[in-house]
């Protein structure tokens, strides 16, 4: 297989495992085919966007369409197959694959940063974790949930270490991209799946409720 | 009266009834005349302002601000005689107009979607909806109230509906802009009448909350 | 000292300023160091991001990064420092800065407008107003507080008639605009700093909930 579809093979898991967590999170909330559509869709492509309007560079999906159909669809039979999917064992494995997602969706987004020489060398680090959480981010907030800033998941803290190994490999050997996105996305990935497997928490003494 | 006479005339008529319910849906909370105006204008341009956002356009209202000036003398004499146009029936008529509104700004959005070639076709549909809704989305989370998205009420999905005809007419006739605007709108208007009339929600099975 | 030179010293204080009572305003929520960053740069820079997104200019941080740099280090401060800091007096000290940042971010959104001709006059105030309190509208949207639209603290409207005083010498003497941001920062300080001393708060007759 040649890396541009492994790239595109990737992609599309990711927009799926977005799409999944994403309907998958309001299910304890009333919401209708429509809205779970919408909200799955804005969990799969959100970040991106918001990404691309900060950098002033045309959305992703105005190109292809491609991603924006494949969240539309699994976010279509996540609605209908909710209560199987809630099943703790298929849920954890969807877990995984958001993290791969996130790993991905952040690491692509810090490369995008990088190339466009957007604002370098915070906007790598900026554009990467917008491109990862922004899109569950204003989920939430159109919710009502309490968005993941506010939560002691170890999210983002994965895919901003994962973007400043790829900064720092760029820094050094700007002619590495493609190790510098591999082994930056490897990093975010595996500190995300650690968490996920420990089910680690920031310790309390690490927030503001610490003395 | 010219069709640009007309056109004018719905989409002052439009804003109007979006500041009106935009300030009269944060009467219960303890709102100030500045914040009033502010959340009355966001109702009604906030939608068509995210659109151009992501379509990278110039956002409307900076070339002519008549309907920005408009949203703000709707939601200053709104502040002043919210207790009149809490009146039922009047609320009633209002919600009809703010549905004319609905029809009027989605379908508006999605032909300028259309004209700009963004995203065919599915953008149609997204920047529809956006444009219908995005403006009292962003006033329901500003003010903390719970989003359209969460709500069973039948709002979006008849501005959706509307969309896929005009897409639909426009890829069988292209040329037919017009008629493709005017069935859309009316197809729109009539669903969200007939919504409203029969208040009409979303049926329990339709939700997450089926089981 | 040349002007520029005061300009930027300015620049950073309200910086700090907006990241100390950015980080502050969410203390009595758990929230972990990353997040505490996040948040507190969302704070001060937020505004001027949306009101530059919104002119679709670039956005200013990412041609200097300095700002940005400012605020991760004055929200890491805050968030170790936090117990000190909540003392009143320093807190109050905090305030006052951060009213200084209101007036400047404000004038210097309104001036910008002004200098770009974007929708003139109304758009002075608009992104006077939107550089002033997005930031801080933004992260109380993300951590669930109550957003300043709906408080009654008197915050944006010194912004707001600072912006109208700076519009109105504008208009009558194109060629002064040192001394109409002069002016405009000044009114807009005055009054917000008159609120902080007199601990001024809208009148209950003039919200919706007068009757």
């Amino acid at each position: 297989m040649s890396i541009d579809l492994v790239t595109q093979i990737l992609a599309i898991m990711a927009t799926v495992a977005y799409a999944v967590t994403g309907v998958m999170a309001v299910a304890e909330k009333r919401v209708d085919l429509f809205s779970a559509v919408v909200l799955g869709v804005i969990a799969s492509v959100g970040g991106g966007t918001v990404r691309d309007l900060i950098m002033d560079v045309p959305v992703f999906w105005s190109q292809d369409l491609l991603l924006i159909r494949v969240a539309v669809a699994a976010s279509i039979v996540t609605f209908f197959t909710m209560n199987y999917l809630s099943h703790p064992q298929i849920y954890k494995a969807f877990l995984y694959i958001d993290g791969i997602g996130a790993a991905l969706f952040g690491l692509a987004g810090a490369m995008k940063a990088y190339e466009l020489g957007f604002a370098w060398p915070l906007g790598v680090l900026i554009m990467g974790v917008i491109s990862a959480i922004g899109g569950g981010v204003i989920r939430d907030v159109l919710t009502g949930r309490k968005t993941l800033l506010m939560s002691d998941e170890v999210y983002a803290v994965p895919v901003a270490i994962g973007c400043v190994f790829l900064a720092a490999i760029l820094h050094f050997f700007p002619e590495r991209k493609s190790e510098a996105l591999l082994i930056g996305t490897l990093v975010a990935f595996t500190l995300r799946t650690a968490a996920i497997y420990w089910n680690l928490r920031l310790p309390l003494w690490f927030t503001t409720l610490k003395k």
